[in-house]
């Protein structure tokens, strides 16, 4: 373990981590939509991560996790358990840096998932779906090879990645008056507190959170971590339950988490689609869904919103 | 009718044309994938014109006539029939000059391009979903108003218009080995052959064209207009036939144009919406499908295609 894994990450460490991932990230475009502006009543900027490499955010900080190992630990490689987008991200960095990768993945993931995360070079393991099969596997993983776990979200290296997405927002588009990001386990939307505390103290950074994933509202009110009992949304990235790390940044630095169903997640979704043509992902819809939800408290403010990711499986698409 | 209706634009007419239209359309972003450059081998530069106004590069040409007519022209307005994205295009560059808008539409068009139309502030005329009707009815319209009829494609102040979306690209990109663009009435493609005449003279300009609709190749072929007997194509933005204006351009400074059929259509299109995470119609995809059918011809080549629009009904998507 690096000092990078024990502290709330500084503002020194998330420009070292900005600068150590820079040349292999795509700093990805910011758009604006004169019509969704019209429709929402704000001034919204998105930066679009859906066009990042593997198409998510989650390639930060797999980044920044993989480029900080030392030599020893480049030797041993970097194992997880995904079926997302950090086993994508993790697979794709471990590439660049040529050092082996373990990915823990359903048998029954998506046979597309698995393809792109061999065609980065990384050995694929399955498991049954079920999360102790996935932590039983990885266990045995890291036995075997020595590998270093990389968690997607409940690690500094991670959150001091995923800072850099608002960190550039705020570079190019200068300071909002909120900016937005959903949750899941909060890796995000940690980093994207934390980048907001040091560079745009003024701004108020929202989150979106699917009704039936609402770990992080529970845990707010509660003020300790309450897992929601059995987490079903379409936004599939949202289903992981914060951490004591990513929920120690936000409790501290979130103004708010608004709720946003399904239904109102695609819809989002869809006018993100037919407006500025784009592809997201559910997950990245939630709030932009949040947003127009609560279209008072958003008037005419100057809004960042991070559009997460466009993996979606076209074979299987929400619209009718 | 104008002097610019009258010949072939020149290289100042097109100048002109974007200078004119400039202030008012969106200078598209042109985009990368390095993962289509690893399928195809070539090096692809996407002028991405499904993020333009309306969402389709026909807001150019359109900009242009609207913006070309003089003041008496300009107090009778504008009219054409059109179910797609000449219609809005047209609609929303009359609303932009303050004038009249008549678009006739078949009664059976979707209703969300209906509102599209409206929103913008024309007035819809329905008709039968006939060419026939179609015409019947503007021929009426225009009598009864005296506005001045905006032909989607056969008139030189759209081709001046289209013109600019290459004319972009050059000068942001450089030179080109080749530009690509689909072919229906030949608009976009003549004007993108003028242009690359006028300003890069090496570049070969090659179409591609849905095998249902391959009235340009059979006219190419026979040196006369020929059009298909019975157009039938998935790429809906294709379905209409070449005419003297643009032909008399295309068969002079078009190197060649490539058959693809539906199937390719689609392929090159979820190609596109899964690597890039952007929305384009299927007319969009024709060069690109043309260009997976013949990679040894476009080898190692810098290519431009012009991504002409982003128009499609999210119910009625062609994955399974």
């Amino acid at each position: 373990m690096t000092i990078l894994t024990k502290n709330i990450p500084t503002a020194d460490i998330i420009v070292e981590a900005h600068e150590r991932i820079k040349p292999f990230v795509h700093q990805t475009p910011v758009m604006t939509s004169q019509s969704i502006n019209a429709i929402s009543g704000a001034r919204l900027y998105f930066k679009c991560e859906n066009f990042q490499k593997v198409g998510a955010f989650k390639f930060r900080g797999a980044t920044n996790a993989v480029f900080s190992l030392n030599e020893d630990e480049r030797q041993k490689g970097v194992a997880t358990h995904s079926s997302g987008n950090h086993g994508q991200g993790l697979a794709l960095a471990a590439k660049m840096q040529k050092i082996p990768a373990y990915i823990v993945m359903p048998e029954n993931a998506p046979r597309v998932k698995r393809l792109a995360v061999e065609g980065s070079g990384a050995e694929v393991i399955p498991c049954k779906n079920t999360l102790a099969s996935r932590e039983e596997t990885l266990q045995k993983v890291v036995e075997q090879t020595g590998a270093i776990t990389i968690h997607p979200f409940d690690d500094y290296r991670i959150i001091a990645g995923q800072a850099t997405a608002a960190k550039e927002l705020i570079e190019e588009q200068g300071q909002f008056d909120v900016i937005m990001t959903p949750v899941g386990g909060g890796g995000l939307l940690s980093g994207t507190a934390l980048t907001c505390h040091y560079w745009s103290p003024l701004t108020k950074v929202i989150a979106g959170e699917p009704s039936g994933a609402d770990d992080a509202i529970r845990s707010m009110k509660a003020g300790t971590i309450i897992p929601c009992p059995q987490p079903s949304t379409i936004a599939d990235g949202l289903l992981t339950t914060i951490c004591e790390r990513t929920f120690g940044i936000i409790k501290d630095h979130v103004s708010d988490i608004i709720s946003v169903t399904d239904d109102e997640i695609v819809a989002a979704m869809r006018l993100i689609w037919e407006r500025m043509k784009i592809i997201v992902e559910p997950s990245a819809a939630v709030p932009v869904a949040a947003l127009l939800k609560n279209k008072e408290e958003f008037k005419g403010k100057k809004i960042g919103i991070i559009l997460t990711g466009g993996n979606v499986d076209l074979d299987k698409l929400p619209f009718r």
